[in-house]
């Protein structure tokens, strides 16, 4: 993150990497794992994109972005993890939103609010899916039901 | 197929099935490899399609359509080569189109083209794509000039 | 649709076709013209998937649902449209939700609400796009806004 | 599941469906929690994949595997969790295999292997993930480590 | 563009950007018109990949192409139009051939041909989709005969 | 490569790209002898990924990784091979593993292992898949086989 910034001031960060491995040569059962453990290790995001590779092999492209800081450790669970010999990465710059959180009460409890904030203004509103799943769970409601309640006292 | 009617004439196949499985514990190269040997042991064709199944898992969807008379062997591949434990079918109706050939000459050779016909009429023209492809090679040529010397000749 | 069912009344239609063509030598053009085609000439839904075929072909599946007495018309668009040699179906029970209409006022003028009914209970609210996207192009404002008005008067 | 087989022996279940939706207006959000309910609620198999629909719009096709005997439970699911105004499904056939379980010892500790039997051989041996998972985190080692070991003490 | 070059002769632009958001809630029918209004609004493309992220989310990749000059312009309509918090962005050079523009008389009209020069050399040829999709409409023809006579006038 | 480490030594190689080319009237056909042609031509690796275009068009994303020094040369196939009237790249780095090869003898013969090394560690071991095929298909066994049979020699 650019040192002068808050971080949740809306800033640009002119840091970030993207990190790429093709893979054809592991299973699924792995790769689940693996994206929630360099979630847990510092990465800012992972995503899995399916690709036809040669010898008409179904691969998955797996990407992470994340900060240059921690590269090496990045590296390190990708080289380990999964069966690649060879990580490539470049570098991006990320327009971020200020973050803000607000508390919103319904019927169930309350729910953490995440707002997006562009120029000043409130320009997204994002329920925290955490906190709207276990209210969804608790009182055995649909979750698109949650949301909704959320929604309409958010606007109120 | 339908025993009374030829296999190249415009006909409805009642007998087909198609075969499915889910793979999320199988690598890439192992299913470049399988769909292969499923067309060579009679498949009529051999699919995959990415999906994304429980615990984050990308995985492959493999989808085949084979006569019921090849049912069995079909089976025997899938669960020898690879890790499924269960594989699902389900009959379905196929309306094929005559096929017909004729040869077309361009400035590197003769290409075969199959026609299909639907009632009577042909409304497909399709050149060989091993017939191209091994002219494309020989003469160091784009691909995509020899289907434009065949297609420009189909019009004459 | 079963003919002593009113259409709009929660029903279950065992009358629907699936068809599905796999195609690797067509282009994006045509796949995005014929969409519309389809669904202009009656059928009640069209979609593509990515599929991975032999020779290390990325194919497209075509998909759609119809009725029977629309199958001969769709397989002409198919055959005359397309470049395949042939077209598969197979039926199967669609459970339709009863479909109500309301309308609602927000600050840019009336949106129509498309509801569904499971087992005499709105469970799904569902503004129409055409009429948001409409709004949102006329007064230069974002589509999730318009959206976000309409979900909000709905609930009061 | 067919009666009169014992559900852990290899058999033929003819009275399976696959229920099918198409999805343009939900968030990924809700699809994922929705695939963990549908399972904890007596699916056999839930996936998705992606396809290309109308106006546009990328969207997720819903697929999951059910015995007849939970159609009506997953209907429900569908129509109060989704945005959906209609469910598909029709009948196949599954071949299952014969489940075995054994355990095997290692480095570690010990872990449960999933074998499939095919006309009464051992074809599939299959290490439980969740075991091993388990044993990664709690050693702080590679996943795919403790696979190897399970694979190499299977063998002997 | 490099500002020496006008811009249908072949050149390398070194100023251009790509962007790229995740998406994991927000719906198909949104993205559906977000895609024309970035295009309108001076996206050179825009395109979605689907992708696999974190929580089982079936979520899509928004990708566009747009030179550096229009950069504020886009990140505007990408935090108002859809959920993010943040917009990636990096530089990439794109080689562009010389555009040419013919005109073919075909059975039903006349058709724009689109031409690529690439060293001097016509290498592409490509009729106008619009125009083509016109004559195919009013003529009610397959799109794909229209084509076809294109390209054999192209050739003689 | 950089040029003061031999190839097959650990190393970070800041002199690739990654080219980029869109396609949506090209045929699969065509794209699976294009994959070929371009390893063949000094391409490290070709893959293609699904993506949705404009006017409802399912399309392709070609990528490729190259050294700068083979740019010139993939221009000139992606220019002539396809349809494209602009092929897009950018630099990027790859983090490489030193590669070594060892042979392992099972009861059908020997296979070559490549093993990856990182921070002098072996942490990866690939059985040559060509070798692996060869066996299976001389042998008439299965392909998984072959490599659990290698796994199993490896690890003694």
């Amino acid at each position: 993150m650019a040192a002068n910034h808050p971080p949740n001031h809306e800033h640009i960060d002119h840091e970030m990497l993207k990190m790429e491995v093709n893979l054809d040569d592991i299973s699924g059962e792995v790769l689940g794992y693996l994206m929630d453990l360099l979630i847990e290790s510092g990465a800012n995001d992972v995503y899995y994109t399916p690709i036809f590779m040669k010898k008409n092999r179904p691969g998955t492209l797996l990407q992470l972005l994340c900060s240059q800081e921690n590269l090496e450790k990045m590296k390190e669970i990708l080289f380990t993890e999964t069966t690649t010999l060879g990580v490539r990465y470049y570098p991006l710059s990320v327009h971020r939103l200020e973050r803000r959180f607000r508390t919103v009460s319904i019927e169930w409890g309350t729910v953490t609010v995440k707002e997006g904030m562009y120029e000043g203004q409130v320009i997204q509103s994002s329920p925290e899916y955490e906190e709207c799943k276990k209210i969804a769970k608790q009182y055995n409601i649909p979750l698109k039901k949650v949301y909704e309640q959320v929604w309409m006292q958010l606007k109120q």
